[in-house]
């Protein structure tokens, strides 16, 4: 029997509501091994490729008793997120070695799939949870070398389909004239006056070589004053929350749509120190409609979005900037780097450093010899 | 030429966010007079009969440079709100002597209708604002004493109106066994499990005698604890905002729907003094969607309300509690009662004593002799 070290980004205890630090509550762990003859019980073995940071996460990291919409991630164990991995062996149909897939996966370099015993059904979930472990590794496209294997963890990946199926499925009468507002940077929105906020300059100036017609940082200027110049708007995508948020309800237009998709101001603060919105009455005055959104919650739009947007990312209609951080013991600082407004661009981990060390394998399959 | 005294109620000044007084701000003025001979200029005179104080009508009272939703008031002139009016001489095409008319009509004995003379259209006026005089009077059936006039002022009035279209226009699909929750205690929902709340004993006590299954009063009881133990909420009608709004979002069930038509908890305090909600991110971890309502929005569903709701109050088969104030000079103490505490039921100005003075007449048409 051969070992083959098989390090870890471990939640290795859960931090209150603060900010959780690198080393304590999220640890690289270099000593596991694994064996990559071992049985495989009717699964598959697959290496992680690339790993996606994303906030949401941040939502998961807390103990098990405080209810939430998502399930909670297991303290001891690595953390689980979004990823690209590629199957060595599989014992399981219609996945064969080779393959590229993208899903859920945990933070570690090989691993048995699927990595929990008792995958549950959504329905099973108490009211309110949302069972993030069935969003399960599926085979993706490869398209000969077309775009860098990391966009299927910024535009072609969760991120991308989040705005994607917001759009499309909360504002489908959106049209051109109309004025859009998309809080912490999302981008390339098409036909619509687009208006991006992010927390770093280099994000708004990434915002505007793609087009948006107005981009500012939310950290460093007053949001409700450069919204009131640029607004009203018809169309808020809200990642944001909290004082963004009450501050495009201020310049809302009549009748207008806020997709509320996430509150990343509100993922490190306890419960009683988030921001409180006084300007709800907005809502009717205005009759605003404000709906909430997870990407899960519709997967009829998938197939569309796994077939219209690759190709426009192939043909550069589509972009997205990132920030790689090779090597997995780099994870907890890519983590952190969305809140703690280190980050540049959409973090990603690339675990597999043979894309680092030579960049001109990185738009093509690996040599899935292990 | 003969002078009528004609009193009135006055906004003699405007409150800045406290709570307006009776006799500094709104100011019974028995003083003027009017000829009811005069020429009509193309008009009708009216007889004011009821007066219908609603909370919405504190966001009229207001400084002219304060943007918002609704028109000003003007200082100086009588308050203006939902009443019902008889019809005493006309020169209008469709309008004849003897008509009782319902729609907004201002806080005096007699008026030389219409009473503005700019009356304006609604798609004239600047974004955001809504033209509240344009809620024109119309003639309303008179069911040969069916039921008292005074539902004008409540079921089959604008507050009926608004919780028929709030329902129908943005929960259509509300179903049996669904739960409701109800701020500020309207009434008569049908087959969902109903809880209301409302902001006096009485109040609370009359929503148990119409039907509620659950019925608390807001300011004693800790919404949240109440809600938690009789929720989760299917569908929430806010009138209240604030505090309430927080409390219901924190029970709300997953794809649960807000229908946002009014914020009483708002309207006499400055907006920076205003609760903040901290809860929003529940908006998209239960999917939940609120919209922002008001009536006027929507006639196309007013013949439907004034063709069904009227045979079913006559029935007795939907209710309204009223509380009657005799007498204009009683005007600023019934538009106070909404918001000082002291108010048991929707309040109703009785403007014409032949109702109380005679209470066989209650039902009945007045004659119109002036």
């Amino acid at each position: 029997m051969v070992l083959t070290p098989n390090p870890r980004v471990v939640l290795a205890k859960n931090p209150s509501y603060e900010l959780p630090v690198a080393g304590e509550h999220i640890v690289y762990d270099p000593s596991p091994t694994i064996d990559l003859d071992l049985k495989l019980n009717g699964g598959f073995l697959t290496k992680t490729l690339l790993l996606s940071p994303e906030p949401y996460m941040r939502e998961r990291i807390r103990d098990a008793s405080i209810e939430s919409y998502s399930t909670p991630m297991q303290v001891g164990q690595p953390l689980v997120g979004f990823g690209l991995v590629l199957v060595l062996r599989s014992e399981k149909e219609g996945v064969k070695a080779g393959d590229y897939m993208y899903g859920f996966t945990p933070w570690e370099a090989y691993t048995v799939q699927p990595y929990m015993d008792a995958r549950t059904e959504y329905k099973n979930f108490p009211a309110y949870t949302f069972d993030m472990d069935s969003l399960v590794l599926q085979p993706v496209p490869n398209p000969e070398g077309a775009f860098p294997w990391t966009r299927y963890c910024s535009c072609i990946g969760a991120p991308g389909l989040t705005a994607f199926i917001g759009l499309e499925h909360l504002a489908p009468d959106a049209k051109a004239g109309q004025t859009i507002y998309v809080s912490s940077g999302a981008s390339g929105v098409g036909r619509l006056k687009t208006i991006g906020s992010a927390s770093t300059d280099a994000k708004v100036e990434y915002m505007r070589s793609v087009g948006a017609d107005v981009a500012f940082n939310y950290k460093t200027t007053p949001v409700a004053a450069a919204l009131a110049e640029h607004g009203p708007i018809d169309l808020f995508f809200d990642n944001v929350g909290g004082e963004q948020l009450e501050a495009a309800l201020e310049n809302m237009n009549f009748k207008g749509r806020v997709i509320s998709c996430g509150a990343i101001a509100e993922y490190n603060i306890p419960n009683d120190q988030r921001y409180g919105i006084k300007n709800m009455s907005i809502m009717f005055k205005r009759r605003i409609r404000l709906e909430g959104f997870i990407v899960a919650d519709t997967p009829e739009y998938n197939t569309r979005f796994f077939t219209e947007i690759p190709p426009l990312v192939a043909q550069g209609k589509i972009t997205g900037q990132e920030q790689l951080f090779a090597g997995l013991e780099r994870g907890p600082e890519a983590f952190l780097s969305m809140f703690d407004g280190k980050s540049t661009a959409k973090p990603v981990v690339v675990v597999d450093r043979i894309w680092i060390m030579n960049p001109t394998l990185y738009y093509s399959r690996i040599p899935h010899n292990p």
